[in-house]
């Protein structure tokens, strides 16, 4: 399939560097890159509603194949009008291919060349997930995009364990590219393996450029080792992409991750930070992170953030949104998962800004994010 | 204080019978009565914003003022400005006196003719709530009425300590309205009391009344006795008050205690059922109750009201809503609750179009109402 027909076209508009201004278009519609995409694992972004997400300025979502299939059921969500109708949102959905989940069950779950057989800690059914299954899963709900069921091999492993992800994540990326039903809706993204091994990196990347995806992912990172090798694996996997291809990093990440996510190349992010910090109580800010559980804003009547203008910020006081945490009131972490992800889509609106005024408005833009880096506050994730 | 000038003047606007369409003039706002409050404990109305409320038609919310002298104090909400510029809400505002909610701490709580002294589960401290803390505590987080100090006394009970707790309330009122410092700004209600006994409510009512407060709340209700017993008592109440003023039933009700409570001449209503029904799946509709996690509800692509405007009825199918209430998500008491919340202002709505109507359409309507009674579905209280 050519880049002219794929269900997920790229424009590339402007380059800063490495650093990439672009437009992809989907059967849902239109994405702004760089972009971050809001985790909706179970069809819904946790305490927000689609006008929400709309209104913090986010394009496109990610919801979890696993999840979905699990419950409520790919059938189910076909039988109602598909995932978009289900879930009340109209714009692009992007699913990863469930692998990651079903592989995160550990003892539960028994990896083969056929796919992966695992016990659901839902209803304690054993069942089987390949690629043939995570494609249908996917096209079924009528997603955007479709992430190729993949192997993730673990880190640190040995090279040769590193390659026999690698070679198997190829033979079941080929084998969803069989199972395909609904190219011309869905549009199937390869995910890059490798693991920290540049030459392997490049290897795989030059074999899956072969297959003309419609979109590629730098995958098997975020899984333990140090940012400084996520980024220069990224950066060295990113040149043998095509340009004319978007480039996705997956699970991906902190504020400062993001801008050097896009100085390496990349296009679209999603991650459950945003809205996980939010639900214990760790806040992004353009003044740097801070948990709203800390005693100094019990009597702080200013916003969350001064210069943000969600329905959060603009209404509530640091005090209100400390009263409603303490006091575990559902509205708390209604009110700050709407700043985070506003905080975030204004982050890539500001990014993508910088890309088009070039390689110094980048530079500097990139030394404000990562001046939030040291600053105080406890880590969202504790 | 006479009506005129009154923190809390009330218009009585046409007649139905005993049944009152009337219109409140409070600090904060109007009021169009009879009107239901939804209940903000802790300063919020669970899981919805003040937008939220507004949409769904809400004129004036209910807080507690116990929770809010214990967490985050008086004192720190009138810093920040007051109760309203604390939770974001501009319309009026109704508090409790704190009292029901410290002699439910049963043994943790010794009541006295001071007051009431009791050993807080929130922080462990003892503390002493007496009329003057009461008051202090309501007016100085500003709000637009506060209800005085009284002794509700339990179901069933002698007529002895009915008759004493009736004086005990008038001596703890005459220290409420002794102790008052804004009258201008917060409103003082009376709690008519004398149980079950009518000769005595019509004597306790015909000493509150002498003592012309801004409004009266038919109380010692709705603690136990069946609901025939509690109309019955508020029916043969509301004669002996005041035309002039408006009247509140504590803690009432379902949809049909609303319209038999509006028959018996009440003017406003609280309750945590909507709220705390949505929260455990149960849903009010023009076409009875139901429960959201019954599995009938697994496929069903309608919403959870064909008549309901509101934006879960309007966006959501009862299979999504069912989904998200069975995994847990955030999303499911908000939505749910926004449509219960929708669902009790459009039936008050209906209640004051049918007063203006006369007797036939208020009886028509009390009559559709009191269909609903019987109708399937969880018990939302189960």
């Amino acid at each position: 399939m050519s880049a002219q027909t794929s269900a997920a076209r790229y424009e590339l508009l402007h380059t800063a560097g490495s650093a990439r201004r672009g437009r992809l278009h989907l059967t849902h519609g239109v994405v702004e890159t760089p972009a971050f995409m809001p985790v909706g694992t179970q069809g819904t972004v946790k305490g927000l509603t689609p006008e929400d997400l709309s209104r913090s300025g986010a394009q496109m979502v990610l919801a979890n194949t696993y999840h979905l299939w699990v419950r409520p059921g790919h059938e189910l969500i076909r039988d109602l009008g598909g995932l978009h109708r289900f879930m009340g949102w109209d714009g692009p959905i992007l699913t990863d291919s469930g692998g990651f989940q079903v592989f995160s069950l550990a003892e539960l779950c028994k990896v083969t060349e056929e796919g992966a057989r695992f016990r659901s800690p839902l209803d304690g059914q054993w069942r089987m997930l390949t690629p043939e299954i995570s494609l249908e899963v996917q096209e079924t709900m009528g997603v955007d995009i479709a992430m190729a069921f993949d192997e993730c091999v673990e880190f640190p492993a040995t090279r040769q364990r590193v390659a026999e992800g690698m070679a198997r994540t190829s033979r079941w990326l080929r084998r969803c590219l069989a199972a395909r039903k609904h190219p011309e809706r869905t549009a199937l993204f390869g995910i890059v393996q490798g693991g920290v091994e540049l030459d392997l990196r490049r290897e795989h990347a030059e074999e899956l450029v072969s297959l003309d995806l419609d979109g590629y992912a730098v995958g098997g990172l975020s899984v333990g080792e140090n940012r400084d090798l996520l980024f220069s694996t990224a950066r060295a996997t990113t040149p043998f992409l095509p340009t004319n291809k978007v480039r996705y990093l997956m699970g991906v990440g902190y504020p400062w991750d993001l801008v050097d996510g896009v100085a390496a190349g990349v296009d679209i992010f999603d991650c459950v930070l945003p809205t996980r910090s939010a639900r214990f109580g760790g806040i992004f800010t353009s003044e740097g992170r801070l948990n709203i559980k800390n005693a100094r804003f019990r009597e702080d009547s200013g916003p969350l953030d001064p210069s943000c203008p969600c329905y959060t910020c603009t209404r509530f006081s640091r005090a209100y949104l400390r009263h409603l945490f303490m006091a575990n009131e559902l509205l708390a972490p209604r009110l700050l998962t709407l700043h985070n992800v506003t905080f975030y889509q204004r982050l890539m609106a500001r990014i993508r800004d910088a890309v088009v005024q070039g390689e110094a408005a980048f530079a500097s833009l990139s030394a404000e994010v990562h001046g939030w880096m040291g600053d105080e506050g406890a880590d969202p994730d504790a």
